[in-house]
């Protein structure tokens, strides 16, 4: 009884020397959650507290230390809510969601060279990409996705789309010599480049960045101009490389070399490099992009569903090189969902390499977070939960059927929870989606734009053929 | 203008005759969605409806013809939705959902004898198999499953769970040669089968079978008593069957024969055996399969997570093998999610057989319905919506933003509709799941159970440890 008292007035006086204390000021304090932060130590935090202001996160604690110290302008109770970092996509062609499921299960020549070129070629323009951009943000965010890093056309228009929805991204103009839907000719391509660099370098959600569409699309010299421009402007290089084996016949035929060594060859590589499948890749060529230090973005469904084959991940991981997950375009996959990504690459890698130890929960949650950050040189600014780091979380639930009952947090993340579990997502410190409600996107205005370009790619796909 | 008329009069009159009519009677009348039928056509009616009546499907057409010929005492509106039949999953062993990813990432054997058999030699007895039932039931159901082929211990108790929540399925009673949770002697398992059998035979949503675990499990005598009791009943007879490269070393040190070809040997083979996994098949071994007209489980998502390897599936559907798609137990998934393995399974032939077109959507779609039904030598009662089958019927969701726009309807079924788009399920004429709220179930009832299995069960793999 006498320690209950001493206890309560101890406590009282304690709250109150607290209280008395000048509370810092915040923009947003989560609290209540299980935060997942990983960090170095990859700590996870019960009952765990966030408190972020100006778009950052500004400190990572237990909830009553971060509700003492801070008074925010806006709370989230995240109890029964496990706290994750933002989801990092590495590899898209947004817009292309457009052409989801429209031609499936033939090879990859067919496909580009009988549906989804002509399909591009009839239908994109400007307006078709920022509805499919809007679209894709939709399913993007949906999902738990807060940075994704595209290749596609018209990344003007993306970049503008990306920045109203609140979405952070690494926009990739593609350069390719034959004349694509923007730009007919490669040097109005490059010129189109320069002035989308110029405008958006310095954002704060938005990284622009060149994407030469790949060794066999595009020219040394051209290969070369997009590395310079890469340079001068100190933005990401992007390309597809060593996705197929018609590509390593490709180079092996015109240059005498597979194409990772082509590439180093023609001194294309530098440390801004983001390469999209490396699939054909041999321990040596390993080696040689772990001394470049390029980011490397893994598609497992995309290249499982063209067939294209199965990157070497174990052993680029065992070299500790910069991988990241990504879904590719969704018309080879056919969504953006990071979610099944994430346990078909945990589940792929061990069959392939004939090793169930092989991609761990751990590893794999990773390459979705902190490893995709990694993949697109941002791992100062996001892919954890870190003091000082952009403020891109997601808050998901852990009480469906499907996660019940819950033994391991990274098992979990990774073989148990859907897309559909989402529930809020913060990006650069704003509420973008809040218990399942998109705050920056109109849902069903999106679907009629979708509905009314399907269309339009029906009428032309059907003229083509006749 | 005078034909307008005209024909106004007549559908005036065309409509009061099929009204004055008698209508025939139905309990239920589902209409206006697109009808997915799986028949031998693979027909798809838009605007479709199916008339159901004691449980069967009475007709099935266009819903403007259905609503003048049927008065049905319940009807629902499918508008927007895609009406598909129940899916079919071939394998599981549906209380382990209760071990849902309690040990991942390590090796079959490893898996087994130090996780799985020690936490079911501590916690599996008759209270806890009810527990496990209900959950996996209830995320079978969300996931629009209606049939489940089940393996495992108590199945007496799974078959009164089941029953009770409206499920169809076939329950296999384990039989194994060493002390089981239920049984301690082989002997007592058998005639606890015996039993199982007289009480369930003949009931419209439970088919009892016996279930001898693999062949490196049970000894020839007993896999012979166990085909025995499946021929004096005419009951299924489920086993395990060239699952690892293990189990082909054992037969081949032990009978000097692979797998199959020793089951095939002993005259294990029935014409109701349905075979779990079959990765470890040569050509020939497919043609015997064929042969004896067997039915095969094939869990594609499990094989990958334990590394045993690939069925090789395009060569059983090529000879037109009875091939289903299952989920196995969610330890080794770690879901009853037969979309996310419809999408692994569309994925995995292509990349294993360097085929992009190796299987296709609608041959997965077909695994999953009437392949599935054929795997379980049910297909004269399920698998498809056709007149005089049981009405196992799934309404889905075509609108969420992961599934526009949409070109082709299997490609959207098998590559972007997610379980959580499944909104309605009927089986055997009931409503069992209604806009996504079950009906025959309670949730949180079922996560509480299962959340106080989950503390016993760590609580017993610690002093285990200890």
């Amino acid at each position: 009884m006498k320690k209950t008292i001493i206890f309560l007035i101890t406590s009282f006086f304690l709250l109150n020397h607290a209280q008395s204390q000048e509370k810092q000021p915040a923009d947003l304090l989560i609290f209540g959650g299980t935060v997942v932060t990983m960090n170095q130590n990859r700590e996870i935090i019960e009952d765990g507290a966030i408190a972020i202001k100006n778009g950052n996160i500004v400190s990572v604690g237990k909830s009553s230390k971060l509700r003492s110290l801070y008074k925010a302008k806006l709370t989230i109770n995240a109890s029964g809510r496990v706290v994750i970092p933002g989801l990092i996509n590495t590899h898209t062609h947004i817009p292309m969601v457009l052409f989801r499921g429209i031609a499936d299960d033939m090879d990859l020549q067919d496909w580009l060279t009988n549906y989804i070129f002509p399909a591009e070629a009839k239908n994109v323009n400007e307006d078709f990409v920022r509805a499919g951009t809007r679209l894709g943000l939709a399913e993007l965010i949906k999902g738990g996705t807060t940075t994704y890093c595209d290749m596609y056309y018209f990344e003007d228009a993306i970049a503008e789309e990306t920045a109203k929805a609140g979405v952070r991204a690494i926009l990739g103009e593609t350069l390719i010599d034959f004349p694509a839907p923007d730009n007919k000719t490669f040097e109005d391509a490059l010129k189109y480049t320069e002035n989308f660099i110029k405008k958006w370098k310095g954002h704060r959600l938005i990284t622009p960045a060149i994407a030469p569409h790949a060794p066999y699309t595009v020219s040394k010299e051209h290969l070369l101009l997009a590395r310079q421009l890469s340079d001068k402007f100190d933005v990401p290089l992007i390309i597809h490389l060593a996705e197929a084996e018609t590509e390593t016949e490709f180079t092996l035929k015109n240059f005498g070399l597979r194409p990772i060594e082509y590439l180093e060859k023609i001194g294309f590589f530098n440390k801004k490099t983001i390469l999209a499948h490396v699939i054909q890749a041999t321990a040596e060529e390993i080696s040689l992009l772990k001394k470049y230090d390029v980011g490397i973005a893994h598609n497992p469904q995309s290249n499982m569903k063209l067939a294209a084959g199965i990157a070497p991940i174990p052993l680029m991981l065992k070299e500790n090189l910069r991988v990241g997950l990504g879904t590719d375009g969704a018309a080879s996959n056919n969504d953006l969902n990071l979610w099944e990504e994430m346990d078909t690459a945990a589940k792929i890698h061990k069959v392939f390499n004939k090793d169930p130890k092989a991609a761990s929960a751990v590893q794999i949650f990773e390459m979705a977070t902190i490893g995709g950050a990694r993949a697109l040189h941002l791992e100062k600014f996001i892919g954890s939960i870190e003091e000082g780091k952009r403020a891109d979380i997601v808050l998901v639930n852990f009480n469906s059927l499907h996660q019940t009952p819950m033994y391991n947090l990274y098992s979990h993340l990774v073989y148990a929870t859907k897309a559909s579990d989402v529930d809020t997502v913060i990006i650069d410190g704003k509420i973008i989606m809040k218990n399942g409600r998109l705050l920056t996107l109109n849902e069903n205005a999106i679907k009629r734009e979708a509905n009314f370009y399907k269309q339009k790619i029906v009428k032309s796909l059907r003229s083509n053929s006749n």
